[in-house]
Protein backbone atom coordinates (compact mmCIF):
# COMPACT_ATOMS: atom_id res chain seq x y z
CA UNK A 1 0.00 0.00 0.00
CA UNK A 2 1.31 3.59 -0.93
CA UNK A 3 0.16 6.86 0.83
CA UNK A 4 -1.54 9.56 -1.25
CA UNK A 5 -0.84 12.71 -0.69
CA UNK A 6 -3.69 15.54 0.20
CA UNK A 7 -5.85 16.57 -2.72
CA UNK A 8 -5.17 19.94 -4.18
CA UNK A 9 -7.84 22.71 -3.93
CA UNK A 10 -8.36 25.50 -6.78
CA UNK A 11 -6.30 28.54 -5.94
CA UNK A 12 -3.94 26.94 -3.98
CA UNK A 13 -0.12 28.28 -3.92
CA UNK A 14 1.50 25.62 -5.86
CA UNK A 15 5.71 25.99 -6.90
CA UNK A 16 7.50 25.25 -10.26
CA UNK A 17 10.95 23.57 -9.47
CA UNK A 18 13.60 23.06 -11.75
CA UNK A 19 15.96 19.47 -10.60
CA UNK A 20 16.83 19.05 -13.73
CA UNK A 21 17.77 20.45 -17.15
CA UNK A 22 17.36 24.16 -18.17
CA UNK A 23 14.17 25.03 -20.26
CA UNK A 24 12.85 27.04 -23.19
CA UNK A 25 11.52 30.18 -21.57
CA UNK A 26 8.84 30.61 -23.74
CA UNK A 27 7.05 27.06 -23.17
CA UNK A 28 7.97 27.46 -19.87
CA UNK A 29 5.56 30.76 -19.71
CA UNK A 30 2.72 28.82 -21.65
CA UNK A 31 2.91 26.35 -19.32
CA UNK A 32 2.82 28.87 -16.45
CA UNK A 33 -0.42 30.03 -17.84
CA UNK A 34 -1.95 27.17 -17.48
CA UNK A 35 -1.15 26.45 -14.39
CA UNK A 36 -2.32 29.91 -13.50
CA UNK A 37 -6.03 29.06 -14.17
CA UNK A 38 -6.22 26.99 -11.95
CA UNK A 39 -4.04 27.75 -9.35
CA UNK A 40 -1.53 30.10 -7.63
CA UNK A 41 2.00 29.29 -8.99
CA UNK A 42 4.99 30.45 -7.78
CA UNK A 43 8.61 30.50 -8.73
CA UNK A 44 12.26 31.45 -7.18
CA UNK A 45 14.07 33.66 -10.48
CA UNK A 46 17.32 31.21 -9.58
CA UNK A 47 14.88 28.48 -11.65
CA UNK A 48 16.03 30.48 -14.90
CA UNK A 49 20.00 29.15 -14.18
CA UNK A 50 22.15 27.14 -16.35
CA UNK A 51 25.15 25.41 -15.76
CA UNK A 52 25.93 23.04 -18.89
CA UNK A 53 22.94 20.47 -19.06
CA UNK A 54 21.61 21.62 -15.67
CA UNK A 55 19.26 24.19 -14.30
CA UNK A 56 22.30 25.62 -11.86
CA UNK A 57 24.51 23.48 -9.94
CA UNK A 58 23.77 20.95 -7.19
CA UNK A 59 23.22 23.45 -4.51
CA UNK A 60 20.63 25.29 -6.00
CA UNK A 61 18.48 23.01 -7.77
CA UNK A 62 18.31 21.15 -4.22
CA UNK A 63 17.67 24.27 -2.04
CA UNK A 64 14.87 25.02 -4.74
CA UNK A 65 13.42 21.77 -4.64
CA UNK A 66 13.55 21.50 -0.82
CA UNK A 67 12.49 24.94 0.49
CA UNK A 68 9.40 24.84 -1.63
CA UNK A 69 9.01 20.89 -0.69
CA UNK A 70 9.25 22.33 3.36
CA UNK A 71 6.95 25.32 2.78
CA UNK A 72 3.56 24.68 4.33
CA UNK A 73 2.37 27.45 1.87
CA UNK A 74 3.33 25.10 -0.93
CA UNK A 75 0.52 22.72 -1.48
CA UNK A 76 2.23 20.94 -4.52
CA UNK A 77 5.41 21.02 -6.92
CA UNK A 78 5.44 21.14 -10.24
CA UNK A 79 8.76 20.00 -12.25
CA UNK A 80 9.35 22.77 -14.92
CA UNK A 81 11.71 20.29 -17.51
CA UNK A 82 13.31 16.60 -17.15
CA UNK A 83 16.35 16.50 -19.07
CA UNK A 84 19.04 15.19 -16.51
CA UNK A 85 20.11 16.16 -13.25
CA UNK A 86 17.50 14.66 -10.11
CA UNK A 87 19.94 11.53 -9.75
CA UNK A 88 22.50 14.08 -8.78
CA UNK A 89 20.33 14.91 -5.56
CA UNK A 90 18.93 11.69 -4.61
CA UNK A 91 22.11 10.98 -2.27
CA UNK A 92 21.12 14.62 -0.21
CA UNK A 93 17.32 14.58 -0.70
CA UNK A 94 16.16 12.84 2.79
CA UNK A 95 12.20 12.21 1.02
CA UNK A 96 11.08 10.49 4.42
CA UNK A 97 11.41 13.73 6.04
CA UNK A 98 9.69 16.02 3.53
CA UNK A 99 5.81 16.63 3.92
CA UNK A 100 3.65 14.63 2.10
CA UNK A 101 2.73 16.23 -1.53
CA UNK A 102 1.92 16.10 -4.90
CA UNK A 103 5.05 15.94 -6.72
CA UNK A 104 4.24 16.23 -10.32
CA UNK A 105 6.69 15.55 -13.26
CA UNK A 106 7.72 12.98 -16.01
CA UNK A 107 11.33 12.15 -17.92
CA UNK A 108 13.60 12.90 -15.71
CA UNK A 109 11.87 13.03 -12.58
CA UNK A 110 11.24 9.41 -12.77
CA UNK A 111 13.78 9.34 -10.65
CA UNK A 112 12.82 11.35 -7.80
CA UNK A 113 9.02 9.46 -8.28
CA UNK A 114 11.09 6.19 -7.98
CA UNK A 115 12.90 7.42 -4.46
CA UNK A 116 9.36 8.46 -3.08
CA UNK A 117 7.87 5.24 -4.47
CA UNK A 118 10.87 3.30 -2.31
CA UNK A 119 9.47 5.24 0.73
CA UNK A 120 6.10 4.15 -0.26
CA UNK A 121 4.82 7.17 -1.60
CA UNK A 122 2.30 7.97 -4.76
CA UNK A 123 3.43 10.76 -6.77
CA UNK A 124 2.14 11.90 -9.89
CA UNK A 125 3.78 10.96 -13.39
CA UNK A 126 2.69 13.97 -15.15
CA UNK A 127 3.24 16.61 -18.56
CA UNK A 128 6.16 19.00 -16.91
CA UNK A 129 5.44 23.00 -17.14
CA UNK A 130 7.00 23.21 -20.51
CA UNK A 131 5.35 20.85 -21.62
CA UNK A 132 1.87 21.95 -20.15
CA UNK A 133 1.36 24.70 -22.32
CA UNK A 134 1.14 22.32 -25.54
CA UNK A 135 -1.15 19.76 -23.93
CA UNK A 136 -4.52 19.39 -24.63
CA UNK A 137 -7.36 21.09 -22.12
CA UNK A 138 -8.15 17.26 -21.78
CA UNK A 139 -5.06 16.61 -20.74
CA UNK A 140 -4.85 19.38 -18.76
CA UNK A 141 -8.31 18.85 -17.18
CA UNK A 142 -7.13 14.71 -16.52
CA UNK A 143 -4.50 16.10 -14.33
CA UNK A 144 -6.50 18.79 -12.59
CA UNK A 145 -9.01 16.09 -11.68
CA UNK A 146 -6.61 13.60 -10.77
CA UNK A 147 -4.68 15.86 -8.44
CA UNK A 148 -8.10 17.64 -7.10
CA UNK A 149 -10.54 14.42 -6.83
CA UNK A 150 -10.32 11.29 -4.45
CA UNK A 151 -11.47 9.19 -7.35
CA UNK A 152 -9.95 6.83 -9.53
CA UNK A 153 -8.83 8.37 -12.79
CA UNK A 154 -10.06 7.48 -15.94
CA UNK A 155 -9.04 3.90 -17.58
CA UNK A 156 -6.57 4.79 -20.38
CA UNK A 157 -6.07 2.41 -23.62
CA UNK A 158 -3.00 1.03 -25.58
CA UNK A 159 -2.70 0.77 -29.27
CA UNK A 160 -1.36 -2.98 -29.21
CA UNK A 161 -1.37 -5.99 -26.90
CA UNK A 162 1.99 -7.30 -26.89
CA UNK A 163 1.47 -10.50 -24.86
CA UNK A 164 -1.96 -10.74 -23.70
CA UNK A 165 -3.58 -11.51 -20.11
CA UNK A 166 -4.28 -9.55 -16.95
CA UNK A 167 -2.39 -8.31 -13.40
CA UNK A 168 -2.90 -6.09 -11.25
CA UNK A 169 -0.53 -4.39 -8.99
CA UNK A 170 0.98 -1.19 -7.39
CA UNK A 171 1.86 1.56 -11.16
CA UNK A 172 5.54 1.99 -10.96
CA UNK A 173 8.13 3.29 -12.99
CA UNK A 174 8.44 5.99 -16.04
CA UNK A 175 11.45 6.79 -17.93
CA UNK A 176 12.93 3.60 -19.06
CA UNK A 177 16.34 5.34 -19.46
CA UNK A 178 16.45 6.84 -15.79
CA UNK A 179 14.71 3.85 -14.08
CA UNK A 180 17.23 1.66 -15.55
CA UNK A 181 19.84 4.23 -14.12
CA UNK A 182 18.69 3.48 -10.53
CA UNK A 183 19.36 -0.65 -10.60
CA UNK A 184 21.11 -1.43 -7.99
CA UNK A 185 20.86 1.72 -5.77
CA UNK A 186 19.03 2.56 -2.98
CA UNK A 187 16.29 4.50 -5.07
CA UNK A 188 14.71 2.06 -6.67
CA UNK A 189 11.61 0.83 -5.27
CA UNK A 190 11.03 -3.03 -4.33
CA UNK A 191 8.87 -3.99 -7.62
CA UNK A 192 8.01 -7.04 -6.59
CA UNK A 193 4.17 -7.72 -7.67
CA UNK A 194 3.84 -4.18 -10.03
CA UNK A 195 2.67 -3.29 -13.33
CA UNK A 196 5.98 -2.04 -14.53
CA UNK A 197 5.23 1.01 -16.79
CA UNK A 198 7.72 2.60 -19.43
CA UNK A 199 8.80 5.62 -22.09
CA UNK A 200 11.70 6.98 -23.49
CA UNK A 201 12.56 9.22 -26.30
CA UNK A 202 15.47 10.12 -28.83
CA UNK A 203 17.06 6.11 -27.58
CA UNK A 204 17.79 3.91 -30.74
CA UNK A 205 16.23 0.81 -30.78
CA UNK A 206 19.88 -1.16 -29.41
CA UNK A 207 20.07 1.13 -26.47
CA UNK A 208 16.33 0.14 -26.05
CA UNK A 209 17.47 -3.44 -25.94
CA UNK A 210 20.59 -2.78 -23.64
CA UNK A 211 18.09 -1.04 -21.33
CA UNK A 212 15.76 -3.91 -21.04
CA UNK A 213 18.37 -6.21 -20.81
CA UNK A 214 19.79 -4.46 -17.81
CA UNK A 215 16.01 -4.92 -16.23
CA UNK A 216 16.10 -8.62 -16.90
CA UNK A 217 19.46 -9.37 -16.01
CA UNK A 218 18.57 -7.41 -12.45
CA UNK A 219 15.79 -9.93 -12.30
CA UNK A 220 13.19 -7.43 -12.68
CA UNK A 221 10.90 -9.24 -14.78
CA UNK A 222 10.92 -12.06 -12.17
CA UNK A 223 9.48 -10.00 -10.11
CA UNK A 224 6.59 -7.43 -12.29
CA UNK A 225 3.40 -9.04 -12.97
CA UNK A 226 3.02 -6.90 -16.04
CA UNK A 227 4.29 -4.35 -18.90
CA UNK A 228 2.65 -0.94 -19.74
CA UNK A 229 4.31 0.55 -22.25
CA UNK A 230 3.52 4.37 -22.97
CA UNK A 231 4.97 5.91 -25.92
CA UNK A 232 8.68 5.59 -27.29
CA UNK A 233 9.12 8.73 -29.35
CA UNK A 234 11.37 9.24 -32.16
CA UNK A 235 13.65 6.04 -30.78
CA UNK A 236 13.53 4.97 -34.79
CA UNK A 237 16.67 3.62 -36.42
CA UNK A 238 17.23 5.82 -39.43
CA UNK A 239 17.20 3.89 -42.97
CA UNK A 240 15.34 0.68 -41.21
CA UNK A 241 12.12 -0.77 -41.66
CA UNK A 242 11.98 -2.07 -38.51
CA UNK A 243 11.67 0.37 -35.71
CA UNK A 244 11.68 0.80 -31.50
CA UNK A 245 8.28 -1.17 -31.08
CA UNK A 246 9.52 -4.33 -33.16
CA UNK A 247 12.04 -4.53 -31.05
CA UNK A 248 9.66 -3.72 -28.38
CA UNK A 249 7.08 -6.21 -29.09
CA UNK A 250 10.53 -9.47 -29.47
CA UNK A 251 11.61 -8.52 -25.95
CA UNK A 252 8.44 -8.61 -24.24
CA UNK A 253 7.63 -11.58 -25.85
CA UNK A 254 10.90 -12.89 -24.73
CA UNK A 255 10.15 -12.32 -20.47
CA UNK A 256 6.17 -13.65 -21.50
CA UNK A 257 4.69 -10.82 -18.97
CA UNK A 258 1.13 -9.50 -19.83
CA UNK A 259 2.00 -6.21 -21.87
CA UNK A 260 -0.25 -3.85 -23.63
CA UNK A 261 2.30 -0.96 -25.79
CA UNK A 262 0.89 2.54 -27.13
CA UNK A 263 -0.56 4.30 -23.83
CA UNK A 264 -1.06 7.76 -24.26
CA UNK A 265 1.85 8.43 -21.60
CA UNK A 266 5.06 10.12 -21.98
CA UNK A 267 7.11 12.46 -24.57
CA UNK A 268 4.47 12.44 -27.44
CA UNK A 269 1.27 14.75 -28.09
CA UNK A 270 -0.46 13.22 -25.80
CA UNK A 271 1.11 12.56 -21.78
CA UNK A 272 -2.06 11.24 -19.96
CA UNK A 273 -1.36 11.96 -16.18
CA UNK A 274 -1.27 8.47 -14.12
CA UNK A 275 -0.44 8.05 -10.28
CA UNK A 276 2.64 6.42 -9.60
CA UNK A 277 1.73 3.77 -6.92
CA UNK A 278 -1.93 3.30 -7.00
CA UNK A 279 -2.93 0.06 -7.36
CA UNK A 280 -3.75 -1.01 -11.15
CA UNK A 281 -5.29 -3.13 -13.71
CA UNK A 282 -3.48 -4.27 -16.57
CA UNK A 283 -5.61 -6.53 -19.65
CA UNK A 284 -3.06 -6.53 -22.36
CA UNK A 285 -6.16 -8.31 -24.36
CA UNK A 286 -8.49 -5.49 -23.98
CA UNK A 287 -5.47 -2.82 -24.09
CA UNK A 288 -6.51 -0.97 -21.06
CA UNK A 289 -5.29 0.07 -17.95
CA UNK A 290 -7.30 0.66 -15.15
CA UNK A 291 -7.05 2.63 -12.15
CA UNK A 292 -8.43 0.59 -8.88
CA UNK A 293 -7.36 3.60 -6.16
CA UNK A 294 -7.15 7.61 -6.24
CA UNK A 295 -3.74 9.64 -6.41
CA UNK A 296 -4.87 11.82 -3.55
CA UNK A 297 -6.64 12.01 -0.34
CA UNK A 298 -9.01 14.70 0.97
CA UNK B 1 44.47 -12.37 -7.33
CA UNK B 2 43.01 -13.25 -11.02
CA UNK B 3 44.09 -16.12 -12.76
CA UNK B 4 45.95 -16.08 -16.32
CA UNK B 5 45.13 -17.84 -19.52
CA UNK B 6 47.53 -19.77 -21.26
CA UNK B 7 49.83 -18.02 -23.57
CA UNK B 8 49.43 -18.00 -27.39
CA UNK B 9 52.35 -18.99 -29.63
CA UNK B 10 52.89 -18.11 -33.17
CA UNK B 11 50.76 -20.24 -35.75
CA UNK B 12 48.38 -21.11 -32.90
CA UNK B 13 44.67 -21.75 -34.01
CA UNK B 14 42.67 -18.84 -32.90
CA UNK B 15 39.11 -18.03 -33.74
CA UNK B 16 37.03 -14.76 -34.75
CA UNK B 17 33.85 -14.70 -33.40
CA UNK B 18 30.67 -12.07 -33.42
CA UNK B 19 28.79 -12.21 -30.50
CA UNK B 20 27.88 -8.43 -30.65
CA UNK B 21 27.00 -6.21 -33.62
CA UNK B 22 27.49 -6.83 -37.09
CA UNK B 23 30.26 -5.19 -39.14
CA UNK B 24 31.87 -3.83 -42.16
CA UNK B 25 33.40 -6.46 -44.19
CA UNK B 26 36.50 -4.57 -45.74
CA UNK B 27 37.66 -3.55 -42.14
CA UNK B 28 37.36 -7.35 -40.56
CA UNK B 29 39.52 -8.58 -43.65
CA UNK B 30 41.79 -6.41 -43.19
CA UNK B 31 41.97 -7.35 -39.30
CA UNK B 32 41.94 -10.70 -40.97
CA UNK B 33 45.46 -9.65 -42.46
CA UNK B 34 46.77 -9.23 -39.65
CA UNK B 35 45.82 -11.78 -37.71
CA UNK B 36 46.76 -14.00 -40.27
CA UNK B 37 50.61 -12.13 -40.33
CA UNK B 38 50.93 -14.48 -36.65
CA UNK B 39 48.57 -16.74 -35.84
CA UNK B 40 46.16 -19.01 -37.94
CA UNK B 41 42.79 -17.88 -37.34
CA UNK B 42 39.61 -19.68 -38.54
CA UNK B 43 35.70 -18.54 -38.41
CA UNK B 44 32.10 -19.74 -38.99
CA UNK B 45 30.78 -18.34 -41.96
CA UNK B 46 27.80 -17.52 -40.20
CA UNK B 47 29.93 -14.62 -38.82
CA UNK B 48 28.40 -12.45 -41.34
CA UNK B 49 24.86 -13.28 -40.57
CA UNK B 50 23.01 -10.09 -39.43
CA UNK B 51 19.58 -9.71 -37.46
CA UNK B 52 18.85 -5.82 -36.81
CA UNK B 53 21.84 -4.65 -34.61
CA UNK B 54 23.17 -8.34 -33.89
CA UNK B 55 25.21 -10.43 -36.02
CA UNK B 56 22.94 -12.65 -35.96
CA UNK B 57 20.43 -13.92 -33.74
CA UNK B 58 21.16 -15.01 -29.72
CA UNK B 59 21.71 -18.48 -30.86
CA UNK B 60 23.57 -18.18 -33.19
CA UNK B 61 25.82 -15.55 -31.97
CA UNK B 62 25.93 -17.94 -28.71
CA UNK B 63 26.92 -21.47 -30.83
CA UNK B 64 29.96 -19.74 -32.25
CA UNK B 65 31.16 -18.43 -29.15
CA UNK B 66 30.47 -21.48 -27.13
CA UNK B 67 31.75 -24.08 -29.77
CA UNK B 68 34.76 -21.78 -30.63
CA UNK B 69 36.05 -21.67 -27.01
CA UNK B 70 35.11 -25.29 -26.03
CA UNK B 71 37.54 -26.19 -28.89
CA UNK B 72 40.50 -27.45 -27.66
CA UNK B 73 42.55 -26.53 -31.03
CA UNK B 74 41.01 -22.79 -31.05
CA UNK B 75 43.67 -20.77 -28.42
CA UNK B 76 42.31 -17.82 -28.23
CA UNK B 77 38.98 -15.95 -29.09
CA UNK B 78 39.34 -12.71 -30.94
CA UNK B 79 36.09 -10.18 -31.17
CA UNK B 80 34.80 -9.17 -34.88
CA UNK B 81 33.46 -5.57 -33.27
CA UNK B 82 31.75 -5.05 -30.56
CA UNK B 83 28.36 -2.69 -30.88
CA UNK B 84 25.47 -4.78 -28.76
CA UNK B 85 24.83 -8.24 -28.07
CA UNK B 86 27.10 -9.32 -25.60
CA UNK B 87 25.11 -8.79 -22.50
CA UNK B 88 22.04 -10.65 -24.33
CA UNK B 89 23.63 -13.90 -24.06
CA UNK B 90 25.29 -13.96 -20.78
CA UNK B 91 22.80 -15.33 -18.44
CA UNK B 92 22.70 -18.70 -21.02
CA UNK B 93 26.81 -18.39 -20.70
CA UNK B 94 28.54 -20.51 -17.55
CA UNK B 95 31.79 -19.09 -18.05
CA UNK B 96 33.45 -21.40 -15.63
CA UNK B 97 32.31 -24.15 -17.33
CA UNK B 98 34.66 -22.82 -20.34
CA UNK B 99 38.42 -23.56 -20.84
CA UNK B 100 40.47 -20.65 -19.83
CA UNK B 101 41.57 -18.96 -23.22
CA UNK B 102 42.73 -16.05 -24.00
CA UNK B 103 39.61 -13.71 -24.88
CA UNK B 104 40.67 -10.56 -26.57
CA UNK B 105 37.94 -7.45 -27.62
CA UNK B 106 36.93 -4.08 -25.87
CA UNK B 107 33.40 -1.88 -26.21
CA UNK B 108 30.49 -4.17 -25.71
CA UNK B 109 32.68 -7.23 -25.46
CA UNK B 110 33.05 -5.46 -21.62
CA UNK B 111 30.25 -7.32 -20.69
CA UNK B 112 31.77 -10.67 -21.33
CA UNK B 113 35.51 -9.44 -19.68
CA UNK B 114 33.58 -8.12 -16.41
CA UNK B 115 31.61 -11.53 -16.39
CA UNK B 116 35.36 -13.30 -16.59
CA UNK B 117 36.23 -11.16 -13.96
CA UNK B 118 33.67 -12.20 -11.95
CA UNK B 119 34.99 -15.39 -11.85
CA UNK B 120 38.64 -14.76 -11.19
CA UNK B 121 39.89 -14.65 -14.70
CA UNK B 122 42.50 -12.36 -16.75
CA UNK B 123 40.94 -11.38 -20.25
CA UNK B 124 42.25 -9.08 -22.58
CA UNK B 125 40.89 -5.58 -23.31
CA UNK B 126 42.49 -4.71 -26.84
CA UNK B 127 41.54 -3.65 -30.96
CA UNK B 128 38.57 -5.53 -32.18
CA UNK B 129 39.51 -7.08 -35.57
CA UNK B 130 37.78 -4.41 -37.65
CA UNK B 131 39.90 -1.83 -35.54
CA UNK B 132 43.30 -4.21 -35.87
CA UNK B 133 43.38 -3.74 -39.76
CA UNK B 134 43.86 0.26 -38.95
CA UNK B 135 46.00 0.18 -35.91
CA UNK B 136 49.62 0.86 -36.04
CA UNK B 137 52.19 -1.44 -36.06
CA UNK B 138 53.08 -0.54 -32.75
CA UNK B 139 49.20 -1.21 -31.33
CA UNK B 140 49.39 -4.65 -33.09
CA UNK B 141 53.08 -5.61 -31.75
CA UNK B 142 51.78 -5.01 -27.72
CA UNK B 143 48.44 -6.75 -28.24
CA UNK B 144 51.02 -10.20 -29.83
CA UNK B 145 53.34 -9.61 -26.90
CA UNK B 146 50.99 -9.33 -24.40
CA UNK B 147 49.07 -12.36 -25.80
CA UNK B 148 52.73 -14.55 -26.09
CA UNK B 149 54.75 -13.46 -23.40
CA UNK B 150 54.15 -13.93 -19.69
CA UNK B 151 56.15 -10.73 -18.45
CA UNK B 152 54.38 -7.39 -17.76
CA UNK B 153 53.00 -5.37 -20.58
CA UNK B 154 54.85 -1.85 -20.85
CA UNK B 155 53.42 1.23 -18.82
CA UNK B 156 51.16 3.58 -20.34
CA UNK B 157 50.92 7.31 -19.95
CA UNK B 158 47.71 9.32 -19.52
CA UNK B 159 47.37 12.95 -20.66
CA UNK B 160 46.26 15.07 -17.52
CA UNK B 161 45.76 14.83 -13.79
CA UNK B 162 42.81 15.12 -12.73
CA UNK B 163 43.19 13.94 -9.25
CA UNK B 164 46.59 13.36 -7.76
CA UNK B 165 47.74 10.27 -5.73
CA UNK B 166 48.59 6.73 -6.23
CA UNK B 167 46.51 3.17 -5.77
CA UNK B 168 47.37 -0.35 -6.55
CA UNK B 169 44.57 -3.32 -7.15
CA UNK B 170 43.43 -5.29 -10.17
CA UNK B 171 42.31 -3.00 -13.24
CA UNK B 172 38.65 -3.82 -13.79
CA UNK B 173 36.70 -2.02 -16.22
CA UNK B 174 36.11 -1.08 -20.00
CA UNK B 175 33.14 0.71 -21.53
CA UNK B 176 31.51 2.91 -19.54
CA UNK B 177 27.45 2.32 -21.06
CA UNK B 178 28.24 -1.31 -20.80
CA UNK B 179 29.53 -2.02 -17.41
CA UNK B 180 27.19 0.48 -16.07
CA UNK B 181 24.62 -2.06 -17.85
CA UNK B 182 25.55 -4.85 -15.06
CA UNK B 183 24.99 -3.03 -12.39
CA UNK B 184 22.94 -4.91 -10.19
CA UNK B 185 23.39 -8.16 -11.76
CA UNK B 186 25.62 -10.97 -11.10
CA UNK B 187 28.23 -10.16 -14.00
CA UNK B 188 29.87 -6.99 -12.75
CA UNK B 189 32.64 -8.09 -10.32
CA UNK B 190 33.30 -6.75 -6.99
CA UNK B 191 35.13 -3.42 -7.51
CA UNK B 192 36.48 -3.44 -3.65
CA UNK B 193 39.77 -2.11 -4.41
CA UNK B 194 39.70 -1.91 -8.01
CA UNK B 195 41.60 0.29 -10.27
CA UNK B 196 38.52 1.50 -12.48
CA UNK B 197 38.99 1.63 -16.41
CA UNK B 198 36.20 3.37 -18.56
CA UNK B 199 36.48 4.54 -21.98
CA UNK B 200 33.71 5.52 -24.09
CA UNK B 201 32.16 6.62 -27.72
CA UNK B 202 29.14 8.86 -28.85
CA UNK B 203 28.12 9.65 -25.51
CA UNK B 204 26.72 13.39 -24.76
CA UNK B 205 28.56 14.53 -21.69
CA UNK B 206 25.02 14.66 -19.77
CA UNK B 207 25.25 11.02 -20.72
CA UNK B 208 28.42 10.30 -19.15
CA UNK B 209 27.27 12.16 -15.95
CA UNK B 210 24.28 9.77 -15.69
CA UNK B 211 26.68 6.98 -15.67
CA UNK B 212 29.17 8.24 -13.45
CA UNK B 213 26.28 8.87 -10.97
CA UNK B 214 24.36 5.60 -11.45
CA UNK B 215 28.27 4.34 -10.45
CA UNK B 216 27.99 6.35 -7.79
CA UNK B 217 24.65 5.55 -6.35
CA UNK B 218 25.93 2.00 -6.62
CA UNK B 219 28.96 3.02 -4.11
CA UNK B 220 31.23 1.91 -7.07
CA UNK B 221 33.31 4.98 -5.83
CA UNK B 222 33.51 3.78 -1.89
CA UNK B 223 34.99 0.51 -3.30
CA UNK B 224 37.47 1.10 -6.32
CA UNK B 225 40.55 2.94 -5.16
CA UNK B 226 41.26 4.65 -8.30
CA UNK B 227 40.34 5.72 -12.28
CA UNK B 228 41.99 5.62 -14.97
CA UNK B 229 40.16 6.98 -17.65
CA UNK B 230 40.68 6.01 -21.42
CA UNK B 231 39.77 7.94 -24.69
CA UNK B 232 35.84 9.61 -24.77
CA UNK B 233 35.69 9.57 -28.73
CA UNK B 234 33.17 11.66 -30.10
CA UNK B 235 31.76 12.37 -26.75
CA UNK B 236 31.28 16.60 -27.74
CA UNK B 237 28.37 18.30 -27.06
CA UNK B 238 27.88 20.76 -30.37
CA UNK B 239 28.37 24.07 -30.05
CA UNK B 240 29.45 24.38 -26.66
CA UNK B 241 32.70 25.50 -25.85
CA UNK B 242 33.06 22.55 -22.75
CA UNK B 243 33.39 18.93 -23.29
CA UNK B 244 33.36 15.55 -21.67
CA UNK B 245 36.80 16.03 -20.29
CA UNK B 246 35.06 19.07 -18.84
CA UNK B 247 32.47 17.21 -17.01
CA UNK B 248 34.63 14.20 -16.44
CA UNK B 249 36.92 16.14 -14.71
CA UNK B 250 34.42 17.56 -11.99
CA UNK B 251 32.83 14.01 -11.45
CA UNK B 252 36.46 12.93 -10.66
CA UNK B 253 37.06 15.52 -8.38
CA UNK B 254 33.62 15.02 -6.55
CA UNK B 255 34.44 11.48 -5.83
CA UNK B 256 38.32 12.77 -5.29
CA UNK B 257 40.39 9.30 -6.14
CA UNK B 258 43.11 9.25 -7.90
CA UNK B 259 42.25 9.61 -11.41
CA UNK B 260 43.90 10.38 -14.57
CA UNK B 261 42.76 10.91 -18.01
CA UNK B 262 43.64 9.99 -21.41
CA UNK B 263 45.42 6.67 -21.69
CA UNK B 264 45.87 5.35 -24.80
CA UNK B 265 42.88 3.17 -24.61
CA UNK B 266 39.09 3.14 -26.06
CA UNK B 267 38.18 4.10 -29.97
CA UNK B 268 40.42 6.73 -30.53
CA UNK B 269 43.46 6.16 -32.92
CA UNK B 270 45.87 4.29 -30.15
CA UNK B 271 43.72 1.51 -28.60
CA UNK B 272 46.73 -0.32 -26.79
CA UNK B 273 46.41 -3.57 -25.22
CA UNK B 274 45.83 -4.18 -21.44
CA UNK B 275 45.27 -7.33 -19.62
CA UNK B 276 41.92 -6.86 -17.21
CA UNK B 277 42.07 -8.44 -13.75
CA UNK B 278 46.12 -8.03 -13.47
CA UNK B 279 47.21 -5.82 -11.06
CA UNK B 280 48.43 -2.42 -11.90
CA UNK B 281 49.53 0.56 -10.01
CA UNK B 282 48.02 3.96 -11.22
CA UNK B 283 50.62 7.34 -10.05
CA UNK B 284 47.75 10.03 -11.08
CA UNK B 285 50.49 12.45 -10.52
CA UNK B 286 52.84 10.82 -12.75
CA UNK B 287 49.91 10.04 -15.00
CA UNK B 288 51.41 6.31 -15.32
CA UNK B 289 49.70 3.26 -15.66
CA UNK B 290 52.62 0.25 -14.57
CA UNK B 291 51.36 -3.29 -15.08
CA UNK B 292 52.79 -5.14 -12.14
CA UNK B 293 51.78 -8.94 -13.59
CA UNK B 294 51.76 -10.43 -16.99
CA UNK B 295 48.24 -11.23 -18.92
CA UNK B 296 49.44 -14.72 -19.25
CA UNK B 297 51.00 -17.74 -18.03
CA UNK B 298 53.21 -19.86 -19.80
Amino acid sequence: MFAPPSALRAQDTVQLVAPAGPFDRASFDRGLEVLSSRYRPRFDDGIFSRSRYLAGDDDRRLAELTSAWRNDEVRALFAARGGYGVMRLLARLDVEALPHKPIVGFSDLTALHLALQAKGRISIHAPVVTQLGRSSPEVVQRLFDLLERDVVAPPLTATETFVGGRAEGPLIGGNLSVLTRLIGTPYLPDLTGAILLLEDVTERPYRLDRMWTHLRLAGVFEKVRGIALGEFTHCEEKGEAWGPLDVLRDLAREVNLPCASGFPIGHGEVNCAVPLGVRVRLDADARTLEFLEPAVRR
